[in-house]
């Protein structure tokens, strides 16, 4: 591909103008949510419904057909019942669209007739030079474009992970909760069928797409497995790609099977294709995503071992365990390490690893000096962090310090952006990732205002470890593939 | 113990009265945090601060001694520097106070001279038969009783856990994670280096403790095995215990060792001391808290046969996935079941386990007529439900339906209950235990609504799945244990 314009997938993901079949005045119409889902985002683009008896569809002037509108659009999105699909692409096909969507389900996901039905309408796009999305998918989001086209109104904001997914479900039910961890899609494709437009079309879109830094992918079955190696290998050198993909149970692999239609594969096969691929595989979905979260925000972790601080025994105790079940290591401070540390930690805390600080009084002990040695320790790869100290708990050590009711919370974020501060220049003068790890809800202020800027903070210090592991399975799978691939260059010299 | 109330911990967990050493005019001393948190909830007791020099503490009378004292207090809670605690504890039982909890740390965790410091403070107490918590805990949060004797300030309301904890963070950093997941802690203690009290006394009144349905443990290090493991097995067939115990990797165990002073005993004998007992073991934090909301919310499962019902496939490939990985079973359909199915699952749908609704016109479809069915077939044993619709989505849908703008929040409210309503119904008129899983914020309307009326719903199919299979335990444990005594008792008679 020469450019990212060169994809089929460009107009689908960055359409100027869309004609819309299946939205009306019926709210509850799923052609009508989409349409709602658009305008909710405030797409910038035209929009012509297309609606056989309606004047008007919502504040739009609506069209009998598609071949009564002013102009060719860019894009076709199709929300009609499956027996009409065929011969609206057809009409698609005559106007000279070249590009589309089709939403609509009931083709070979069903069985029986629905294989035909999907023949039909390949044959339809075919004889016109269509490329098309779906059928049985929700299309796509591109935040950054105002895009979305599926039923669920977009949450959050653009983020830098680019997604494939066999399920739209994991595309729309992601909006909210990548928004939660201060994360988000650059552009997500939900792939249906497959029927022209595949998963490996995605990939090398999104390879290409600049505001993508990781990929992400659910997968239920791979039709061009070699096609897809090759395309991730391409791309691994550049950005990481993360997938999940369900088949490692037999359970899973049966209800995979029911899905999409596509065959779900035994895992073993899978595991060898990721490995290959140099892709690293998550076992679930909040996994693709903590994955993603680590290696958008850091994307090269030079080792295992990991360092921790933390207030309390517990969470450093957990830390560590979960480090160990993670395969990752904890190495014991060097001498001059302690020897740094000793005057910020009370004798009543831990110089070790996990460093247990206990309680100080010093807030800058914790944010800024303690942190700041440990990062330059040079036998460790990665700073594994505890955050505890809630809003609420720093806002009463305010009201306590005698501050008049109405400046505490004034005061209060004084202190937290003390701390974010802190320890955003330590990332800023460190090369060390810096990850973190809490039970606080992500909204707390200070652990709000980290991930906001960067910084991924992981819920449990288990996700935490399985992040960072995996972060570190990227830099060896790349190196692996720069390897292989400059032998290849050399040799064929 | 013949009542609640002759435990040790009685006095400790329901003081109505509480001499305070350690707070002070100084905000960032911790002592007065304690005394803030206590005053944060609104505690209804007579607080007594002792302290050296000041007339008047915070809005309380001080009192330069102990002996000072216009009555004896049911509880001593001290906050001092190591070197003062043991002569503090003397003044103490002088005045004839006979419980105490002792936050202050730098006794045997420390090493060297914090074991003999510790070995003093525990003869001092002997002297006058004082029972005490500690030292180095974080003491007691009762929240029906408004005590809260950390440094945090609670949050959340009272609920049906009831901890004992190795960790003082464990109790603290819950307070808002589980009021998070609308649940909460009847009561919790922290436990500390266990020089008087230890967790064995803890277990053993919150086996009495009417509120508490659930007991969960963090355990780094049992020192009385063998009485542990009777009072549990006394315990499991009236309530479940669940523990989270780290030592289960290396690096924990180590991390573990440094904590409270506790020897972490290799992972094995753990396995076996809980197997013994009748103690599900969790493998995190989290998952201890998940084992618990499932047990309190639904104390017995009676097999392992879970029904899936979803909106879309990937969520419910990804739920039959992390089912299998659980070691739960999927069965198929009965016939009949498919049979009363096929007039409310559409043809772009799929009826079979998991159940994929697709998309559906009518609400009462997927939260009354579907689950209902499920609930009835009779070859399952536990209903897992995706809940997937936010608010937002709810919200855009009643404004398409064209009500005006001041009536679309008060109408979405109107359709929330609806599904709530419906679910709750199936609740109370079906047996068999219901439980959601969800990618959505746990605060999103729909969700929120339900978990706050008793049903668990776990972010994620994986945490839904562990939960399950865990809860599934118990019943097996419980049954084993109660045959085992039934068999004695058959044969002592």
């Amino acid at each position: 591909m020469e450019s990212i314009e060169a994809s089929p997938l460009y107009p689908i993901a960055n359409p100027r103008s869309i004609a819309l079949f299946g939205a009306s005045n019926n709210a509850t119409s799923m052609g009508t949510g989409l349409l709602g889902s658009l305008l909710a985002l405030r797409f910038k683009g035209e929009i012509y419904p297309i609606h056989p008896k309606e004047e008007r569809v919502l504040n739009f002037k609506a069209y009998r057909s598609v071949l009564d509108l002013p102009k060719v659009p860019d894009l076709a999105l199709i929300v009609l019942p499956t027996r009409l699909v065929s011969e609206t692409m057809d009409a698609c096909g005559r106007k000279g669209i070249k590009h589309a969507i089709v939403i609509s389900g009931g083709f070979k996901e069903v069985g029986g007739e629905g294989i035909n039905l999907e023949k039909d309408l390949v044959a339809a796009a075919n004889k016109y030079g269509i490329r098309f999305l779906g059928p049985n998918c929700i299309g796509v989001a591109n935040p950054r474009q105002k895009l979305n086209t599926t039923f669920m109104v977009f949450e959050g904001a653009p983020g830098f992970i680019g997604m494939a997914s066999q399920s739209g479900s994991f595309v729309t039910q992601m909006f909210n909760y990548l928004s939660r961890h201060a994360i988000g899609f650059s552009t997500a494709f939900s792939v249906g069928n497959e029927a022209n437009i595949d998963i490996v079309d995605c990939v090398e879109y999104l390879g290409a797409c600049p505001d993508t830094k990781v990929i992400a992918l659910y997968i239920e079955g791979i039709r061009r497995g070699r096609a897809f190696v090759q395309m991730a290998r391409s791309i691994v050198p550049k950005k990481p790609i993360v997938a999940f993909y369900i088949g490692g149970s037999e359970t899973g692999s049966r209800a995979g099977l029911s899905h999409t239609g596509a065959l779900a594969g035994p895992d073993r096969l899978y595991e060898g294709i990721f490995r290959q691929a140099g892709i690293i595989r998550a076992r679930s979905m909040m996994e693709l995503f903590d994955v993603c979260w680590m290696l958008g925000s850091f994307p090269r972790i030079a080792g295992r071992r990991v360092m921790i601080q933390t207030h309390s025994g517990g969470p450093g105790a957990e830390a560590a365990d979960a480090c160990g079940r993670a395969g990752l290591d904890l190495p014991p401070l060097s001498s001059e390490t302690i020897k740094r540390l000793s005057p910020f930690v009370p004798h009543t805390g831990s110089i070790s690893n996990p460093l247990d600080f206990t309680f100080g009084k010093n807030i800058t002990d914790y944010y800024w000096d303690i942190p700041k040695v440990l990062l330059e320790d040079t036998h460790t790869d990665v700073l594994l962090f505890y955050f505890s100290m809630s809003g609420g708990t720093l806002e009463r050590t305010t009201r306590q310090l005698g501050f008049p009711p109405d400046q505490v919370a004034e005061k209060t974020v004084e202190m937290i952006n003390l701390q974010s501060d802190s320890i955003i220049r330590l990332l800023e003068t460190h090369d060390k990732p810096f990850v973190g790890y809490t039970f606080l809800n992500l909204k707390d202020p200070l652990v709000r205002r980290l991930i906001e800027r960067g910084v991924p903070i992981f819920p449990g210090p288990q996700r935490a470890a399985r992040a960072i592991e995996a972060a570190y399975r990227y830099t060896c799978l790349r190196d692996k593939i720069l390897v292989s691939t400059s032998h290849k260059e050399a040799a064929s010299r």
